[in-house]
């Protein structure tokens, strides 16, 4: 694991790193914003999942997360969207390929090589964080929150480890991507046409599926009625009625005006990182 | 003037225009936030001057600056660095030409038909917003701030201009350019040899010449220690030194880790928010 970029930030710092990964068979690169609590203790982490054609910097560039993060003392990392290199399969468009892993594991060619995001976001990131930042980084205290494609990624991840994250948070996120354009396009591509394999990567099945849903982490949903792809990809309806049917805690909060840009998600972080951070116990 | 994008944020909105500038004979592009308090009353209008290689998205997208101006209800209007367009004259390098007015009217050819960005930000740009949004902002209520030549800006701007100008302040600005690499690079090719003609471009020069210092606003600048450009281009021991000289209220923070990146500039923005708003009477 290499440090590649340093930058103090509301006094603590913020880094990027980049490392070989032997799930996704690349160098992956990723992002931590440490606070200044972590000079002088060990501090809990939070995950952070960017959308559709981000990096690892879009969030870390726009989101404004450092100032609270400094002041809860909270760590975020946040990794890419998807595997780099050239030798990296891609498609010609934003929604498929790199830039859009969609946080599944691929079983298909030639997708299956390199697409492990699933797997890359769930053990080998934590496991690289516990050897390499584990005096700083507290990693029996997660939450994981997201945007877009990756408000889907954290709901599903937190959904399926259930033990591991003591919140889950998103804006935008994508609720139930096997009804949706978005996922018609990529799950038959990753994960081929068994409709049962999409489902575990559809956040409004694992919930209406849920054993247990008084064990499920609490989740807040923050959605922007302005959002050019509310109605056609986002259905946070759909997470509503899954959480109603089995009495899970899930709070979608709806904001007249706001998009689905960074501006309605910076507009709302602190609201974000307050709720991760209370069920956190910090 | 055409509105070209528009983001709620924080209650407010974010809006990018572009109108025909007779002064820099091209077409201009410049941001505007509006806080929320803009929908029921005038609010007074803060200026942020660029660096280098920026345009107007630059603060708009990473300082973190639409929060507390919307709290604060003051509006920020961040216009580009210079001239665009494929007639507008630019060199090869990020010091020179585009993205590098330096906030100078250029009198040497080829420069001097577009290069007017001092008039054009002193001038031209509060005209019009007088015109268009004359409902919207109090410009009789303005004050100015910016970073690294963008400080320059507000700088020299602010001391040419001492009755428009509640307050001043600046995150690493080049303080003494007709001492400096980039100022003796850029200078004689924007406005000639005469050095007379340079020290009106000159926060220090201008500061050591002020006849009254006790009717200059106050100035604020914020420095960090690990900025690589301090030691060479930025200077501002010469800015406190002219203020010692003359009795101007200047004061410098020093602020040890932090460099010259937006990082710097988000860790810092909230206070000189607060310190331009105080100046403005809000």
């Amino acid at each position: 694991m290499e440090k590649i970029d340093e930058h103090r930030a509301f006094g603590g710092v913020q880094r990027r790193y980049t490392h070989a990964s032997s799930t996704c068979n690349c160098d992956m690169t990723f992002a931590v914003y440490l606070p200044p609590l972590a000079d002088t203790r060990r501090v809990p982490v939070v995950y952070w999942l960017s959308g559709l054609t981000c990096t690892d910097e879009n969030f870390v560039n726009k989101a404004g997360a450092q100032r609270v993060a400094a002041e809860l003392g909270i760590a975020i990392v946040a990794p890419d969207t998807s595997p780099r290199g050239e030798d990296v399969a891609d498609e010609d468009s934003f929604d498929m390929g790199k830039g859009a892993g969609f946080y599944v594991n691929a079983t298909e060619a030639p997708w299956a090589k390199h697409y492990q995001m699933y797997d890359y976001v769930v053990s080998e990131l934590p496991a690289l964080l516990a050897d390499e930042l584990g005096t700083t980084l507290d990693l029996s205290r997660e939450a994981i929150f997201g945007h877009s494609m990756g408000g889907h990624g954290a709901l599903v991840i937190g959904l399926r480890n259930i033990d591991r994250f003591a919140a889950i948070s998103a804006f935008s996120p994508i609720c139930a991507p096997t009804e949706v354009p978005w996922g018609h396009k990529a799950f038959p591509k990753y994960i081929g046409d068994d409709k049962q394999a999409w489902q575990q990567y559809d956040a409004t099945y694992l919930l209406s599926n849920a054993d247990n849903a008084q064990a499920l982490p609490p989740i807040r949903v923050e959605q922007g009625l302005a959002d050019n792809f509310l109605d056609e990809q986002l259905h946070p309806h759909r997470l509503e009625e899954a959480a109603d049917q089995v009495g899970a805690d899930v709070t979608v909060h709806r904001r007249e005006g706001y998009d689905h840009s960074y501006f309605f998600i910076a507009s709302f972080m602190e609201d974000h990182l307050r709720f991760l951070a209370k069920h956190l116990g910090v």
